[in-house]
């Protein structure tokens, strides 16, 4: 292991993560690798928390990340109540509980804009970064792991770095990533990248030598998660996606290759990738933030070409398959920095068609990503909005109804917004599909409840609709607005969102 | 003027008004050049609504601008029964009646969308195109007058072009506009602009001669508006925005020449950039969407070096000064396409100021620019979400409060979400400025509520968060459902906001 650091002089800042743990004190500000539990640091902050817990010690820290972390770091720093604020995005059950009581102060943002504000000097400078790679180079240079996410941004911003070298992250990840690095305003310019997979930076991460503190040793492999089995919901959702992308080639506005994907996270996400298999769609590339186990088999089977990402996050299945075929996929993937595979320059420019799931959707296209009843925060927004907002086509897809149908995930009115209605273009559920552009707020009311509306609530929705017409005298957009959030408020009250 | 027809073969193209009008038949999709009461055509738009007046004709069209146009077209139109469809934006009094009455379906767009739908093959194809011009190249190229706008796209998807040539339009307008059109993805590449004031297309909108169908002469003016004169809480927001913009230098985020300038439209934005004229910022330049007055008289006072921009649009006061001082004027403005000055490639790589007016905004930052009470369109969202989502700094400002008091601007929840509690940063009303830049929705809500909310709703305000943090026990995003729209339901039901 020795080997991987490849600069001699860094060999005697090696120490075990406890040791390495002490760097991290009291009041700091911490930025980590990683982005979704893949390719972040895990001995260390397993150190840090267990230090912690022992000594009763007094420790509370900002945390910034790419994205999610595994629970070798979100899940054990919050049940040692390490953290005082999080950024920029997560998914953890006990973070999570306590960013909703109150404990943990949490910046929901959009990921495009968590590197952009520490590089503008917004955000507290990061005192020190943990990164998880596969060597450090000659220079002291270093090779991620499985995920760029914002670690060039923590390194650059770090006084002191702390490098965890992974035995299980295997070498051949070495000329995977593709690090280029924006200047700021006025310096910026263009991104130099053209088309997906274009190759425009270095094969490592740049770093000052001097501001490595410790390297450590890891064999611990990334926390990855099962899908849940493709449910007939997800099925459907999936087969009207592809439907209406068909519906696209043969209006001439789209060729079977398509334009770049761009697919979030999640199962539904994953399932309509899956999808894509048994579709005529053809030399298909992807320009996002994860590539999920969907994404890898469609490279297997041909269907994709090239796909550019952050981050490799599959399931345990799919990573066993990346691992035993990773040479097939060394030339088909590009890792990038958040701030280049999430870019709203490169999302207009590429044309991406930006696919994303919603936790709620009203009858005027307003989506809701992140919060349960408009209050309770589920995850964030994540890349939604990066991608959203300048795709080509940005498409929102969700079951109908959640919670054994106590719930129509179609509203009056969304809880809270993260996507708004100028941003939206098609709304898909398992009953159809809902194209909106080129409609105003009333057509796209009449579509959605025809087409995405669950039968359950659809007499129901029809009807606050047509009160509201009629109360509004048919204006821009009718709400009656004590009753609009009523719907959420009857199934905190009753436990359903119906009448 | 027939000299301003450089084509020999198009002045047999020459009509009346009323002939040409002719061209415009029932059910077409009619698209105009103009961008706010700026480069719009006048006469035949006129005489249409006349002849369908006359001979009691059906007619409804469909009608694409850059921008909201003149009373000669949205006023006439409205009043004529002409309009079915509007988009992307109006201002219209008559046309916002009718809009929220159900007698005109309208679209809100980002402007930068609506080209792109057109473009994209997405909006259906215009039949006629009218655009007002300066003069008609030796190729049939057209010259544009005050505003850029749309017009390029209209001309490219236009089956007729029906061009009015103004004799009131100065012909030291050629030359001003930079023409660059985008390509579709995947074909698109980045936009060569490095800094607001390069010039990368041509001086003239390139049109197929075959196309134009008329060409008639117009001698009406541009019906600017006057601007109210600057009220003291304008003046307030105004010292607080620039005091906020000098903090920031201090804090060594900006420099003295700040970073380009994009502003708002109406009285507010234009009192903002007045109070930069006894700033101590210099070497400013702006890439904005409209030049009004404030914005000429920083240039011609030194401090504005370049402005880009798609239309200028001053007050009679104003645009008499930019006429005598025209060759002043030249090398400093360029005049670009709605898709390249709203560009969101541009916004983020030049690292723009964002400041914007909203109707309303809430505790966590959410911000309404269109709709009153939910329901009612008030302009539409214009440019501002082209420019907010992607700027270096996103700046939202409000009188505190409206309607002498009775109203709170700043509100538990809005009634409508046009700009995200992701993408806003800085809220700025007379009271004081928000700074919500690396803050939790509940730290963000406290300081909107001290330094943002009028007195007369402080208590109020504050014992409604108070509430909802104990009611959800401190949860991410606190409310009460039964109670966030209820400030607005009061103000219908009784007349105001007070409790
Ligand atoms: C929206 C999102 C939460 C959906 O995730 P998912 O795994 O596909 O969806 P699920 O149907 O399993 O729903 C997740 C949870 O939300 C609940 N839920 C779904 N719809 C709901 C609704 N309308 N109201 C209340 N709860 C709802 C589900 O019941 C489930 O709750 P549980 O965990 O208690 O069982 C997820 O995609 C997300 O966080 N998105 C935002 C970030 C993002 O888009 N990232 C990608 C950008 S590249
Ligand atoms: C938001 C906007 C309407 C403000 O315009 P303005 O002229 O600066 O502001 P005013 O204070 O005069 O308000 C305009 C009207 O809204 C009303 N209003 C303002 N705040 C209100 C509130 N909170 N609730 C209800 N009505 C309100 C005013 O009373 C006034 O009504 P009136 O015409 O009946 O007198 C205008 O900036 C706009 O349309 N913005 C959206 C588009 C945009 O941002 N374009 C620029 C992008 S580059």
């Amino acid at each position: 292991m020795q080997s991987r650091i490849r600069n001699e002089q860094l060999k005697e800042k090696i120490m075990s993560p406890m040791e390495a743990s002490k760097l991290i004190k009291d009041g700091m500000v911490i930025g980590t690798s990683g982005f979704t539990p893949s390719g972040y640091p895990k001995v260390v902050p397993l150190a840090l928390a267990e230090r912690v817990k022992r000594d009763n010690e007094k420790m509370k820290l900002t945390l910034y990340s790419g994205a999610s972390l595994g629970p070798e770091v979100d899940g054990a720093w919050a049940e040692a109540g390490i953290l005082a604020k999080r950024l920029p995005y997560q998914t953890n059950k006990q973070l999570r509980q306590d960013i909703n009581c109150g404990k943990v102060e949490y910046l929901d943002m959009h990921l495009s804009h968590s590197s952009q504000y520490l590089n503008y000097g917004i955000l507290p400078r990061v005192d020190v970064a943990i990164v998880e790679a596969i060597a450090i180079t000659e220079d002291g240079n270093i090779i991620p792991t499985s995920a760029v996410g914002n670690s060039p941004s923590f390194i650059k911003s770090a006084d002191k770095i702390i490098v965890e070298i992974s035995s299980k992250q295997p070498v051949e990840l070495e000329g995977m990533s593709d690090i280029y690095m924006l200047e700021n305003p006025p310096m910026r310019t263009h991104i130099p990248i053209k088309t997906p997979g274009d190759r425009v930076g270095t094969p490592f991460i740049v770093c000052d030598k001097d501001k490595i503190a410790a390297v450590v040793f890891s064999d611990m492999e990334d926390h990855v998660r099962d899908l849940a089995p493709i449910s007939d919901v997800d099925r459907a959702i999936s087969k009207n996606i592809i439907n209406f992308l068909e519906k696209e080639v043969s209006l001439g506005r789209l060729t079977k290759n398509l334009l770049p994907l761009q697919s979030g996270v999640g199962n539904v996400a994953n399932a309509v990738l899956a999808g894509l298999c048994d579709s005529t769609f053809e030399n298909l590339v992807c320009y996002t933030e994860v590539i999920q186990d969907a994404m890898l088999e469609l490279m297997q089977c041909g269907k994709i070409k090239k796909a550019s990402a952050c981050s490799i996050s599959p399931s345990p299945r799919g990573l066993k398959s990346f691992r035993e075929n990773i040479d097939f996929f060394k030339d088909k993937i590009i890792l990038r920095p958040l701030e280049i595979s999430n870019s709203p320059e490169m999302a207009r420019k590429l044309g991406v068609i930006a696919m994303n799931t919603a936790i709620e959707v009203d009858i005027y296209g307003n989506v809701n990503s992140t919060h349960i009843m408009g209050s309770k925060i589920m995850n964030g927004i994540g890349g939604s909005g990066d991608f959203a907002r300048n795709a080509y086509l940005t498409i929102f897809s969700t079951s109908s109804i959640a919670k054994g149908g106590k719930i129509s995930s179609i509203v009056p009115m969304v809880s809270h917004v993260d996507h708004t209605e100028h941003d939206t273009m098609i709304i898909v559920t398992e009953q159809g599909v809902a194209d909106l552009r080129g409609l105003s707020p009333k057509e796209k009311a009449r579509l959605i409840i025809e087409n995405c509306v669950h039968p359950d609530f659809k007499e129901q929705m029809r009807d606050y609709f047509n009160r509201a017409c009629e109360v509004c005298q048919s204006c821009h957009t009718p709400h009656i607005l004590e009753e609009a959030l009523s719907w959420h408020a009857n199934f905190v009250e009753t436990g359903t969102m119906k009448k």
